[in-house]
């Protein structure tokens, strides 16, 4: 091996995750998890090693990259894993092509043009149904035959790192005759995963779920802050608005579709049998073992949540399908999320939401304190790994600090 | 003059909005439109008479030029009028710095970022509610304390000119158990405007109503197309999505904030007051008289609504400044649309679904057919402009044929 990849990492050799990173010396750029470190794209470039026109590598986004298509990323993908393992490939001795990931400063990986975000667990749906609707009647009659999504705020996606503050808005408290305005009460996070659009279509065209991993380039994970007060009062009719676009927090590094190949599993049967354009063949799920931790301010890290993105109703393909059905049209970078990830178990539970049971089940934090939603100071770390025997890929992790109102 | 404008004409010396055309001669470039004409601004800029990078003049959005900041853009539009007027200008006996409109393609203005609808006309929202809902209690308690809005699909906004193609989708037909899939049978337009961002904020930052002029460029008119059979099944609880972001089609021409001016009015008393950070001073509505026009398939035009912006319960103001409060960042090229803008007569409602009353008052055809929603063939054109003694300023239009589902 070229470089040492710890065992265990999430940045395996199996890996190969892209990403837009700068270092002191070096501007915003492409590069390549590698175990601690990352191999920096543009510069492995300059060795006159790849036969499409490497500008793409000196972007400060993942766009123009992704543009060049799967047969030309899976092949850079390809090209360096086999390199790394040889010793005589042009990456060896060249210790100024990789840099620690702990000097490097990671930006957000792609310029999302529009974002969707779907509502595809049975269980969290389930969940939510039975808090504010009808206990009996939890699910929604759409939700079986609809892999039920609408749009969110692009501009407000940020990178792991970046802190956000407690926003403000309209609320109305229990009993009152109007709304009040002020900090969130209710500050949540929702586990979920992204994936990002690879390849464009023209307004009109329709993807087939049998098409559909052709213009997914790869996942990341996706925290969608979510303010359960605001979105309580203002949800009807038009659905979230407030209530979800002052951020929504990713994990710096693109797991390509192709590195998660091997996790790929049955998803759950779906009764009654959807629509012909949403069916499909083969597995479409994925194993991928998900946790959400807690960290008070100056405390030591809770885990609160263990999920799996295999919990998933509707698939990505479904999703895809879905989506352009009626012609609607995408692009390389649009971003598009799963909804909250829950399991069945109540610690699978992906929001603090359901965890907490609308602030009824208090939980308990390793400092003794209790959270019924997050608390300013609280930083919220989600992280996600595929492992199969020796395999593993990883996504990393993506944490944000909360602070206090502006 | 150094051009001939005709009377009437929306694209007065009070007007000069900016544009993206092409002309065989021309790539896409910034134009302005003046009476039948267009004036060349990036061939302007070859006569050295802007102190500005004139690069932004030859890109093919308006985002750059935007982004100059209306200081800059604002003296461009003084110094055009100026020009215009005085035939010892610089633009005096160069015919080649104008082109016919009948001539050039034209372009979308801008590259929009993320795109935000509202639902800000009491008429429309008391419309809706009385048919989907609750005649007696048309409005939703939120809606006089919230100018309620959702997120759209940018992706899919197209110019006038471009035709669309009917879309399809999941519906449930009346008593039945199980949705069934296929082109949708209520088509709609919805008659709007949508005003473009003119500067940025950071995320964070909120933009109170006495600024928020500083941060709208302009405003089109907006056709926000709507399949009414998809949105009823599938809007319950996240709002609208495939019913709508399979196209909306804008006008070409941004009419600037500062030609609107002149037209300023008082909007409706809200009552109940709304919270301190919706409260703003002045008038903040603009008179803008609107129409709706259906052109069957080689038959005649048919107005089938007039309107009026002037109507609108919640101004651009409080828009902007709802939008902003929890720290949702805004860029330069966002869209913000008003919503159906619907007023009190029968024949003031700004949308197919009002018009006809839900299929149950057809509207008639000069060709003699009826219209309960819009028909393959059918050409849906929208108007608008402002008048006030001899200062005419309009937007011209926005037409779009619908095609068969593909």
């Amino acid at each position: 091996m070229i470089i040492n990849i710890p065992e265990n990492s999430d940045f395996s050799i199996h890996n190969i995750p892209f990403g837009i990173f700068s270092a002191e010396d070096r501007s915003p750029r492409v590069g390549v998890a590698v175990g601690e470190h990352i191999l920096d794209l543009a510069a492995v470039a300059e060795l006159d090693v790849f036969e499409f026109n490497t500008a793409v590598l000196e972007k400060d986004t993942l766009n123009d990259f992704i543009s060049l298509g799967k047969e030309i990323t899976n092949r850079v993908r390809k090209k360096i894993q086999y390199w790394l393992k040889d010793d005589h490939s042009p990456l060896a001795g060249k210790p100024e092509l990789f840099v620690k990931q702990s000097e490097v400063q990671m930006h957000m990986p792609v310029s999302v043009g529009d974002y969707t975000d779907f509502y595809s667990s049975i269980e969290h749906a389930t969940n939510v149904g039975k808090m504010f609707r009808d206990p009996e009647n939890a699910l929604l009659p759409n939700w079986k035959h609809i892999p039920v999504g609408y749009h969110g705020r692009a501009s407000s996606i940020i990178v792991s790192g970046q802190p956000i503050h407690r926003p403000k808005g309209q609320t109305l408290p229990n009993n009152a005759d109007a709304p009040v305005f002020g900090p969130t009460q209710r500050l949540d996070f929702e586990l979920e995963i992204g994936f990002i659009c690879g390849k464009d279509t023209q307004l009109g065209d329709s993807i087939p779920t049998e098409e559909a991993e052709n213009y997914i380039f790869g996942l990341v994970l996706f925290n969608d802050w979510s303010a359960r007060d605001i979105q309580k009062w203002e949800y009807v009719p038009l659905g979230p608005f407030l209530a979800k676009n002052f951020a929504s927090s990713i994990s710096p590094w693109v797991v390509t579709l192709e590195a998660l190949k091997p996790f790929q599993v049955a998803g759950p049967t779906q009764e009654p049998k959807v629509l012909p354009y949403l069916a499909y063949e083969g597995d479409k799920n994925y194993d991928i073992n998900l946790e959400v931790g807690i960290t008070p301010d100056g405390s030591e890290e809770t885990t609160v949540c263990h999920s799996n993105f295999k919990y998933m109703y509707w698939n990505m393909a479904q999703q895809l399908a879905h989506h352009t059905v009626n012609g609607c049209n995408i692009h390389v970078g649009d971003m598009m999320a799963s909804g909250t990830i829950s399991g069945k178990e109540d610690d699978s539970f992906g929001s603090m939401l359901e965890l907490a049971w609308m602030g009824t089940k208090p939980v308990k934090m390793k400092d003794g304190s209790e959270r019924k939603f997050i608390n300013d100071g609280d930083t919220v770390t989600l992280r996600g790994f595929a492992q199969n025997g020796d395999i593993r890929v990883g996504f990393g992790e993506v944490s944000t600090k909360v602070l206090p109102a502006k």
